[in-house]
């Protein structure tokens, strides 16, 4: 008889717990242990917005299974079949004689644990910015169903009401929505200057911006939080400071980043750079040892994006469980790494990406050309049609796409999860608007917004389509070098004209008649409600002799900056 | 000076105005003239159940443009550059002369029109099935913005109640909607022994069917109408008859399949085969003559599935419409076919279809394995998380996903999209596990349904998942030689029990304690809710020397017949 295979996996959220289950499937006799320093293993920590908001009334959602069974160790043991040990630190590894010391954190008590395979599951933490006050009473880090639960029993029994976010990224934005809908007053301050720093190109996070501004968030950019203030006497927040301004807050959620656990795995000599360095079966340089989710660095599944990327996800976490498993199993399944796809709800917003930013692909240096598109998700005669920007990028020489990313009250998680297929499947433009997509009028218009939006960056390719980015139409109007050409109909002209004093307006249909009215000598910049018709005016001028002529990508409904509503 | 090129479309709908329109941007000295014998052109056919539905308060909506100006042929010259003549029929082509008779439907008269290029959008039409009564007043096809305008009224003017559906196609599901949300009764009569035959295998189909009938739609399977019986003397319809009953009706409609129009084509000598043939530039059998739209089979972008498949949809016709005029203006942009992608919203269900269904796979003589797999679209805590059904095939040799199903109040049209995109690549069931999917807790959970079923149909073929559809083990349950092993909490078995009487009922957390308690004799079919806890009592019965487990796929949840709801 052998002795059965030992595993110790070292985390109990997300990629800790797939891989332990999933390797019990696999391996009946594997001798599968798993440990964490926290009381709580296996929980929702992605639901923790959605429990301040009050979408679901009991945090035990998210530490409890769908039919209500807590994940404790028990819980583990009789329908996973593996050992958990809760409260119990791994301090360090021996990777010669394969044992890890462990810390029983209720005795204090140290020990040895042995293994053959030993995964590092240890996750990341929330980035602590080395600020005066950070120790204060109400001030948040959201990564534990603690953190959640406190904030919620302590904004009602405090009646805490202004809330400062520090950090506009994934969980700024999710919270901001959160105590909004709570019926807090919310600052989101952030030191770049753009919300999603990271995720968005400054055009997309600009357009964002705008539907958090009507949604009572005040959003405060380029400055960085320098101190929190508090009250001597109960320790509690009375304010946030930044480099320039001083905001009042008796409540601080701090969201600036996460940082991955990495400190044992470089103790022990194992490769990392920012992070566990891993290949494509999540083992790391030393190969009985591996390791998944947020501790490690993952690589770029498309071309050309450098070699690391540092994306903490849940769904990242679980898939490298999962390959785990297989590796230590005898399955090898080679993990083909992450596009970077990141989504977020931000109130009817849904804002995303997939692939690489602009900011990205100028960083590498890459030859691409990138397109804005705009218009509504589903034919515009469905009452529940709405609005919806892409943005996406194409290598101009073998026309792949290499990014997209989404922003608007359409659905614009369905078209990411499109782009991000292509991406992953190494896919070109001309592709993306050839997939038999499914199309109903209460799914898409019969072009989808994601074909449209490929047939337009192609159509720019070709040189066909002429167009330029909200942004650099409006730094060429603050220049005031060009003539804005407004084609719309006499109606939507009256409602609602771009805030510029050279506006020709001429409605589509009579522009053959009456293209001598425009200037010969001047750079002529069309646009419409979604630039359509933008487009084509600028095919019939170019059609008649006249070539300083380019659409303004997405038209007014795209325009993150000022507009004239005439008919409010 | 050389002649302008002369280009004749055939068809204003969907595909030819397409056509022309693209045509004009790329050749802006092309002569362009649309054709069409109808008094309207470019109207959105599509979305006529929704203005019968009430959806949108005017039909002008489908006729007219997003910012309300009538597609007319003045609209066509005005804004897109070419001429449109309406109430204009085809008669025949002359492919030598180059030259196409037509008539003017308002005076009778007859010219010739020439061209170097011509193009065929003739569209399809509605199956006229040789049946008695097809005449009777309160009959509708619904295919025109008229067929709709008319029923609104008559349904009103009338005072019309009893609605049959001849047909449980898409147009037979979308109407069913759309009348029983007016205040109609509803019975949907199908010749075939399910809905949506072609569309879904019978499994999904069965599936569905009880989604409708908890909304109220009488659905009669596998009798064919017969006849429509009328009152003599005012001519209207009083019943549907079919080879088995008869049902009072004072309104049917009749949806039983398009025909592609291409009775011109043939009589030109193109080469047809149940719809004009085509190359992937559009080009008919003459290089000159090219044809797209409702009109043509097209061809399967997957691999094994035959050469043709006729599917009229208006995605693919706006598609073909680029690829004709991107071909006749010298850029040719090959088209890769379709396959097969279809949706359609039947009250709070998504149900739909890309790839091949089973039923088509084992008329191709495939070597596939199939899987239905069932869950909720979000995490379980999010309050509108919605239950969703996925059937997936792939190829056993190569594992590439060959078809995919959905069904439910999930968003099926998304996880549709992403399997159509799968295939379109060509992709297998790995590729599908790791595709970089857009999660947060508001869009997916985080192993997106998409992926979860690709993982169980992957351990499926691996031989890790023993497991049988639920039509297979009803099959086994009515020869009365399985025993079912329930493995969910006692609560939910109190709630709701399988209608059979050899169940046994051990929660998971109990099997491996109580394991003795099972028989070694028999078949063991495991089931829980959605299967996940029934695919681990599996491998736990293997682990302990029971080979003759196989759980049913989808759990409870997904289960077609009939259940015991003992909580209600």
């Amino acid at each position: 008889m052998t002795t059965p295979l030992r595993v110790l996996i070292i985390g109990g959220v997300a990629c800790g717990p797939k891989a332990g289950a999933r390797l019990r499937r696999l391996m009946p006799d594997a001798d599968i242990t798993m440990i964490d320093k926290g009381e709580l293993v296996s929980y929702g920590a992605c639901g923790l917005p959605y429990y301040v908001e009050g979408v679901f009334p009991n945090i035990k959602a998210l530490t409890h299974t769908q039919v209500g069974l807590p994940r404790t160790p028990e819980f583990f043991e009789k329908t996973k079949g593996f050992k958990v040990m809760n409260r119990t630190e791994a301090l360090s590894i021996d990777r010669e004689k394969k044992t890890v010391r462990v810390k029983n954190l209720t005795t204090g008590e140290e020990t040895d644990l042995s293994y053959d395979k030993l995964v590092l599951a240890t996750g990341g933490r929330p980035f602590r910015p080395p600020i005066p006050g950070i120790h204060l009473k109400n001030v948040w880090f959201m990564t534990h169903p603690d953190d959640a639960d406190t904030l919620v029993k302590e904004v009602e029994s405090q009646g805490l009401e202004k809330a400062v976010m520090v950090g506009a990224g994934f969980i700024g934005m999710e919270m901001a929505e959160a105590l909004i809908y709570k019926g807090l007053d919310v600052t989101l301050v952030e030191m770049q200057d753009q919300i999603l720093p990271g995720v968005l190109d400054k055009d997309m996070a600009d357009y964002t911006q705008i539907h958090l501004d009507d949604n009572d968030v005040e959003v405060v950019l380029s400055e960085r939080v320098t101190a929190l203030l508090g009250d001597d006497a109960d320790d509690k927040l009375t304010a946030v400071q930044t480099d320039q301004n001083t905001y009042d807050a008796d409540l601080a959620i701090i969201a600036v980043g996460t940082r991955p656990n990495f400190e044992l795995a470089e103790a022990a000599g194992l490769s990392c750079r920012r992070g566990i360095i891993i290949n494509e079966y999540c083992q790391t340089s030393d190969p009985d040892i591996y390791a998944g989710g947020d501790c490690v660095v993952n690589h770029y599944a498309g071309k050309g994006a450098g070699d690391y990327m540092y994306a903490p996800l849940g769904s990242t976490a679980n898939k490298q469980g999962r390959i785990i498993a297989n590796h230590i199993a005898g399955r090898p399944s080679p993990f083909s790494g992450i596009t970077g796809t990141g989504i977020v709800k931000a109130f009817d917003f849904t804002v995303g990406r997939t692939g690489l930013t602009e900011t990205q692909a100028i960083r590498l240096n890459l030859d691409y050309e990138s397109v804005i598109w705009g218009g509504p998700d589903k034919p515009h005669y469905m009452k529940d049609a709405r609005y919806l920007l892409i943005k996406m990028l194409a290598n101009r020489k073998d026309r792949k796409v290499i990014g997209v990313q989404v922003a608007g009250m359409g659905a614009g998680d369905k078209r990411l999860d499109v782009a991000a297929s292509t991406i992953f499947y190494g896919g070109a433009l001309d592709d993306l608007a050839d997939i038999d997509l499914a199309y109903a009028p209460p799914y898409s218009p019969p072009i989808d917004p994601i074909a449209a939006c490929a047939q337009v960056l192609s159509n720019k390719l070709d040189g066909l389509a002429h167009c330029i980015s909200p942004a650099e139409a409006k730094r060429r109007m603050d220049q005031g070098e060009v003539v804005l050409l407004d084609v719309r109909e006499p109606d939507e002209n009256k409602m609602l004209k771009m805030a510029y004093d050279k506006v020709i307006h001429i409605p589509l249909g009579e522009l053959r008649d009456r293209i001598n009215e425009l200037p010969e000598d001047t750079d002529i910049l069309p646009f419409c409600k979604i630039s359509l018709r933008g487009y084509e005016a600028q095919r019939i001028l170019n059609a008649s002799g006249y070539n300083r002529v380019w659409f303004i990508e997405g038209g007014h409904e795209a325009w993150p900056y000022e507009l004239d509503y005439l008919g409010m």
